[in-house]
C-alpha cells in the first residue's frame, strides 16, 4: 500500500466527497486519435468536480502532495494531451456542465467549462442567437477544451477561432487560486489581458472552469457552391474577391484534385464536373435570408466565371444540394479510416507560400512513399492546410512527420493550426517557435505551476 | 556632474551613435490629453533607435545601469503613459517607421512599430487593401502604440480592436532580448500565444518593434443613416437586428439627446428631426458597392420604421450627406475644447446594464454637479461608452472620476475600453480588476522586467 497516495485520496474524499473522487482503475477515459499506445494507461483516480471551487481544491491538494494531474474535457483531442501518463490523476470537467446565463440583450453566454459544444449551440439557438464555433466533434467536445486548444473549425474565416469568441474566463490555478475574470465586453483595456495566457495553452497553466462567449444573430439562410479552379493562384485570387464581394462568406474550403478523387472513391460519390480540375473550392455564405444569399453568390460566380477566374461552378439550390456538395469535403472521416495507420496534419502556412509548400511536400512524399496516398485539403481562407498520408507502418510515421514539418518550418508555417501540440507534436515544437519563445513559455509555466503538477509534459 | 549618468550616455553613444542618443533637455516630447502638469517634465535624453536591434540594445544598457525608460510613440495617448516621469529616458519609436512588406496575396502587412497609422492605411489602399483600425489621431499615432494600448475606434463592431488585427509581433525585452514572433497566419496553435502579453499592456513588459497586421479587401462604397429612437431598449434591439440584417455594418454610434443638443450648439448644426428624441444612432455600412449598401440600409430601415422599432431615420444620399450626419458625432472635438477642464471617460459596460448605468450615472452627476454638462455617447455596438463632464475645477475632477468609476464597478464594467490605464487611471484599476489579477500582473512584470526599468509605474 502506498501511504502518501492513500492519504491524499482520503484528504480529497473528505474535502470533496466520494462522488467527486472516483477510484476505479478500470475507467479508461483516454483517447487521442490514433495514438493507441496511450489508451492502455488508465488513471488510478478520476476526479469529477461539480463546481469551479472544487476544481481549485483538487489542484491545491494535488499541488501540496506533488500529485500530477491531467485535465480531461470531451476526450476528442487529437494531440494526446488528455491521455493520462505515469499515474496522473484525471481531472474530468464532465460534471461542470451548466449553462449559467444566456444574455439575450448583449449576446453573450456564460457557461461552465464542461458544457458540450452542441448543447451550447442548441441552447442559444432556442433564444435566437448563434454560437458559430463548429467542428466534427461537436457532440462530445467541451467548450472549456475548445478554449484550451483555441479550436478553429470550418467558419473561422467569418467568426474567428475560439480565442476570438471568448470574452472572459474563470481559471483554477495549480496553487488553488480561482481567478474569476468573467469579462462580458468586447472592449476592455485595463492592463494585461490575462485570459490569453490560458486560451490555447492546453491546460498547462491553469484549468478553465467557466467562460463568457460571444454570440451572433442566428443566420436564417445559407447558400453553398462548389467551384472548379485551374490553379492555386486562382484560389488565392478567389479568396480575395470573395471576401470583398460576399460579406456573409462563412467557409472557403479548398480540395486538391487528388483529395477529390479519393473522396469520390471512398464515399461512392459521382464526379460533379465533366472533367478533372487541379483544385476545387467549397464556398458557403450564411446570412439572414436564403434567397439573398443565393442571389449574391450566383451573381458573384457569374462574374468570376465570365472573367475566367473560375473554370466551372455548381450552386446548391436546396439544403439537400448543399449537403451533397459538403459530402465531398466531409468524406475525410471515411478517408481517415481507410488510410489507417495514417499521418494526419493540421498545419498553417502563409498564403503566399502555400502553393510552393503543397507542391514540394507532395513531391517529397511521393518520392519517399510512392506506394501511399498523400491528400491535401483545408480551410485555406485561414491558411490552414490538412495533409493526410497513409497507410504507413509505425516506423515510417515519424519519417512522414519529419518530412512535412520540415517543409512547414521552411515555409515559416505553424506545425499546428488548430489541434494543438499535446504530447504527439512536442518533438517538433521548435520547428515553429524560437528558443527565446520556448524559454519564455517555460518561464510562464514555472511561474504558474512551479511544481509542475498540471498537464506535465504537454506542449513543452 | 553625475558620473554613472555620463558613463551610460557614453556607452550608449558608443554602441548606437550620436544620432540615436540625443541629449537635449529642451526637447519636450510629452503630451497626454489634458494632463498638462506633466508636460513640464522634459526627459534628459531622448533615444531614437533606427532598428529593432537598437531598441533591444537601448533596453539592455539601461537595464544594466538601472536607468528607467519611458516608451514614446505618436504621443497621442490619453492616459499619460508616455509622459516622462522622474528623469526617465524617452525611447522614441519615431525613426522605426518603415513598412517592411505588404503581402498582397495573403493580405497582411509587416511594419515597424513607429509607422504612423494613416501612412499604413494609405500604403495598403494603394495596393487594393484596407487596414480598418481608424481613430481621430490617425495622422500622428503609431501602429506600435495602437497595439500597446489595444486601440479601438469607430469600426470595432465590424473588424475588432487592434488585438484582433495583429497576427504577429516582434518585441524587445528589458534584458535586451529581441523576440521575433512575426506570425503571419490566422490560425496558429503551437503553445502559449505570447504576443497577447504585450498587446494592451501599454509597454510595461516589452517594447513592440515590428508587427504583422491583417488586411481586408478595400471597401468601395458606404452608406450612413441617422436614426431617432424612443429608448435605450430600442437601441439594444436595433443593434441585434442590424447585426443580423446588415453583414457590412461597420459603425453603430449612439448619442443621447443631451449630447445631440450640445453638438448642435457647439458646432452650429441644425436639428435634423422635427422633434427631440431620447436617443440617436448613427449606422454605417461599408461594402463593395455603394448602391448595394444604400439599398440594404434603406430596406432595413423601412422595415424597422414600419415595425415601430425606429421613430425616424435619415439616409445619406451622398458622401457629403454622410459627412453631414457624422458631423454631429464628430463635434466631440469641439465639445472637449469648450468644456475644459473636463473629465472624459472611455468605459465599457455590459449591454444588459448600459441603460441602468447611464441613468444612474447621469442622475448622480446632475445632483453632485448641477452647473456642469454631462454628455453620454459611444460605440455602443461594442459596449463602449464615452462620458464627458465639465467644466470642472481641479478638485472636482477626482470626485467626478470617483463617481463614474464607482458606477462602472457596480455595473461590472471596465474603467477603460480603449484608452488604457497609463498613469491617470491607476488609482481606479482595482475597480475593474480583482486582487488576484493585479497580483498576477505584478508577477508577470517581475518576470519580464525584474529591475522595473520599463514604463515604470504605468498601469500597476
Amino acid at each position: 500500500m502506498n501511504q502518501p497516495f492513500e492519504d491524499l485520496l482520503a484528504a480529497m474524499t473528505s474535502a470533496l466527497g466520494a462522488e467527486v473522487v472516483v477510484r476505479d482503475p478500470s475507467i479508461t477515459t483516454a483517447h487521442a486519435g490514433d495514438w493507441s499506445e496511450a489508451r492502455k494507461h488508465a488513471p488510478p483516480v478520476v476526479l469529477f468536480p461539480r463546481t469551479p471551487e472544487q476544481v481549485a481544491t483538487v489542484l491545491k491538494l494535488c499541488n501540496e502532495a506533488g500529485q500530477k494531474v491531467v485535465v480531461q474535457g470531451g476526450l476528442t483531442g487529437l494531440a494526446g494531451g488528455a491521455t493520462p501518463q505515469d499515474h496522473e490523476f484525471a481531472l474530468s470537467l464532465a460534471k461542470l456542465n451548466r449553462i449559467d446565463l444566456i444574455d439575450a440583450v448583449g449576446g453573450t453566454a456564460t457557461v461552465q467549462a464542461g458544457v458540450v459544444l452542441e448543447e451550447l449551440q442548441q441552447q442559444v439557438e432556442e433564444q435566437g442567437w448563434y454560437f458559430p464555433l463548429d467542428l466534427g466533434a461537436r457532440g462530445s467536445c467541451q467548450v472549456g477544451g475548445n478554449a484550451a486548444v483555441n479550436a478553429g473549425g470550418n467558419r473561422v474565416i467569418r467568426y474567428g477561432t475560439m480565442r476570438d469568441l471568448v470574452l472572459g474566463i474563470e481559471v483554477a490555478l495549480p496553487d488553488g487560486r480561482l481567478m474569476t475574470m468573467l469579462n462580458g465586453m468586447t472592449k476592455n483595456t485595463t492592463g494585461i489581458d490575462l485570459k490569453h495566457l490560458f486560451i490555447g495553452s492546453e491546460g498547462t497553466l491553469g484549468v478553465i472552469t467557466r467562460l463568457v462567449v460571444k454570440l451572433f444573430p442566428k443566420p436564417r439562410g445559407s447558400c453553398t457552391a462548389l467551384c472548379a479552379l485551374s490553379s492555386f493562384d486562382a484560389a488565392a485570387k478567389l479568396i480575395r474577391l470573395s471576401r470583398a464581394a460576399l460579406p456573409t462568406l462563412s467557409a472557403f474550403e479548398v480540395m486538391w484534385s487528388d483529395f477529390m478523387a479519393a473522396a469520390e472513391m471512398v464515399s461512392d460519390l459521382r464526379p460533379l464536373f465533366g472533367q478533372e480540375f487541379p483544385l476545387y473550392v467549397l464556398i458557403e455564405c450564411l446570412g439572414d435570408d436564403e434567397s439573398i444569399e443565393r442571389q449574391a453568390l450566383e451573381q458573384f460566380l457569374e462574374r468570376v466565371l465570365e472573367a475566367g477566374e473560375v473554370e466551372d461552378a455548381i450552386v446548391a439550390q436546396s439544403l439537400d444540394d448543399a449537403e451533397g456538395l459538403w459530402a465531398y469535403r466531409e468524406s475525410v472521416g471515411e478517408l481517415l479510416a481507410e488510410m489507417k495507420p495514417h499521418a494526419a496534419f493540421d498545419v498553417s502556412v502563409p498564403m503566399a507560400s502555400m502553393d510552393r509548400f503543397v507542391k514540394s511536400a507532395r513531391q517529397m512524399l511521393d518520392e519517399a512513399f510512392p506506394g501511399q496516398r498523400h491528400l491535401f485539403f483545408g480551410h485555406i481562407g485561414d491558411g490552414n492546410l490538412h495533409v493526410l498520408s497513409g497507410p504507413h507502418t509505425g516506423d515510417d510515421l515519424h519519417r512522414v512527420e519529419e518530412l512535412v514539418y520540415s517543409a512547414v518550418r521552411h515555409a515559416s508555417g505553424a506545425i499546428s493550426a488548430e489541434h494543438g501540440i499535446g504530447i504527439i507534436k512536442k518533438d517538433f515544437l521548435d520547428y515553429s517557435r524560437s528558443p527565446e519563445e520556448l524559454e519564455m513559455m517555460a518561464d510562464l509555466k514555472r511561474l504558474l505551476d512551479p511544481n509542475g503538477i498540471l498537464n506535465p509534459g504537454r506542449i513543452l
